[in-house]
């Protein structure tokens, strides 16, 4: 279940036509340790997306358990295997509604390690488990690096890249997950908040619009709400389309909110931004050597 | 002359202190295959800005000779050598000044090969010529591709990258010159407008923001304005600081502008961005393999 979905026809990726899909992120607040309160949260919240045409829903990062944790004994009791009750609770409602959804959970993995994941499930259950590869602050107390490429999943809503919050960073991930044919790529978020220049967007924000840009993808941020041990949150959930303009952006200092954008995924299988030229064929790979090496 | 400089003293690059500078962008309007005017609006701009403080100065991409070439026969007769008479003027415009100047060329090179490049003059002469690497649309039929990584140079105003225009588009590339330890990536610019949504930023400045927060670096960018058989220019030269946000921006739809911003060099060697995380080193390029391979 954790092994990514990658490579297949080429560049490109899937050989089935992308689809025109709804996209929704919820964001939310997550109350720490509150496990049945979240997803109560996620259903309610999932229940609403779908019931506005929602296809595809992006939910928070560790949106079943909260973030700001303060042991790595506190993270394992909280943590739970990919069939635990948690991922069936949302497998659940991603049948019930007809839905993919991604979001963030803390995994209990069977050797016993605990990490930092994202799941995608669709109406036929778990499709997808991803593990965070590049881990922020506090998360390596208590979390164990992923060490597999970002998850992308062929779904009948289009090829889905999976990566999570800090991995977005780091342009190296993102252009991989690219490479690998990813139409839209779902990133389950909790930024902690710092101060943003008057009149600018925060610069979690714009580097998920660069990311969209320079890869020729859409990406759908779903960011949280509600501090936690006294870190708040940027709240920057975002649906950006393959020119790097947002469709839809949550309200700066807004609370929970939902966002809907319609994205016609096949815009992203086109790689080219000129007569002759495209993001991907206009890479030099063979003069990038050293950013592969230390 | 055209061999960059790159690596050193590890990640962080020179060994030598990272000074305070102000470096200025002069956004200008060169017209097409008029070489001495163009010099001529060169030398007025870098007096200004020398006059304003500047000690590194920005020209746009192409400056001396103008972009919209209709030939490969029109643009090999207007390249020159290095020795040429352009950049000995602008040259002796450093060493008149004292400055650092980056500004893009046409490079005839010894081989016969027409290069689209950017030279790094100091008081001392030419310190680098960058040759571009991912060339747009037409320049593809009377430019040969630069085939070095960008140029990183040690001079007494901070460690210096250059690179040009579309280049910036990549971040294998960028990331390149950051991890040859440039403090400040100064990029010579011709950007072709495209239509910009509403209240939204011009794409080529977020992707540009996003490139200074992900490596944390200076980055300057130096556009043009001008139209030039069709084509208009996005004017959108941009001072951007290691954090990603602006501190110099030219006004949009704005003409010839010169841009000033007091940057302290030595924000760029430190790349932490928590107590314990840091952008170069909470790299995996162990797990990048596949960016590299075609």
């Amino acid at each position: 279940v954790s092994e990514p979905v990658v490579g297949g026809a080429g560049a490109n990726g899937s050989t089935a036509p992308a689809p025109l899909v709804t996209v929704t992120a919820c964001q939310l607040g997550p109350v720490l340790g509150e496990v049945a309160a979240n997803l109560h949260k996620v259903e309610v919240a999932v229940a609403l997306a779908a019931g506005a045409g929602a296809e595809v829903v992006v939910l928070p990062e560790l949106v079943t358990t909260g973030y700001a944790f303060d042991s790595a004994q506190e993270a394992r009791g909280l943590a739970e295997h990919v069939e635990g009750p948690s991922l069936r609770t949302i497998a659940a409602l991603a049948a019930e509604h007809d839905l993919v959804i991604v979001g963030g959970f803390a995994e209990l993995a069977s050797g016993g390690e605990v990490y930092n994941s994202a799941f995608l499930v669709d109406r036929s259950g778990v499709r997808a488990v991803y593990r965070k590869a590049h881990l922020w602050a506090d998360e390596r107390r208590w979390f164990t690096p992923g060490s597999q490429p970002p998850a992308v999943v062929d779904t009948d809503r289009g090829r889905i890249g999976v990566l999570i919050c800090y991995d977005l960073e780091f342009p190296e991930w993102t252009r991989l997950a690219a490479l690998a044919g990813a139409d839209l790529l779902c990133v389950p978020t909790n930024w902690p908040a710092s101060s943003v220049p008057l009149d600018e967007r925060p610069i979690e924000v714009v580097r998920a619009q660069a990311t969209a840009s320079v890869d020729r993808i859409f990406v759908a941020v779903c960011d949280r709400v509600g501090p936690e041990r006294g870190t708040h949150w940027v709240g920057g959930s975002a649906v950006i389309g393959p020119d790097g303009y947002p469709l839809a952006l949550a309200e700066a200092g807004g609370g929970p909110q939902t966002l809907l954008a319609r994205c016609d995924l096949s815009l992203a299988r086109d790689k080219s931004t000129s007569a002759v030229n495209n993001v991907v064929t206009d890479r030099r790979p063979e003069l990038y050597g050293r950013i592969t090496s230390a």
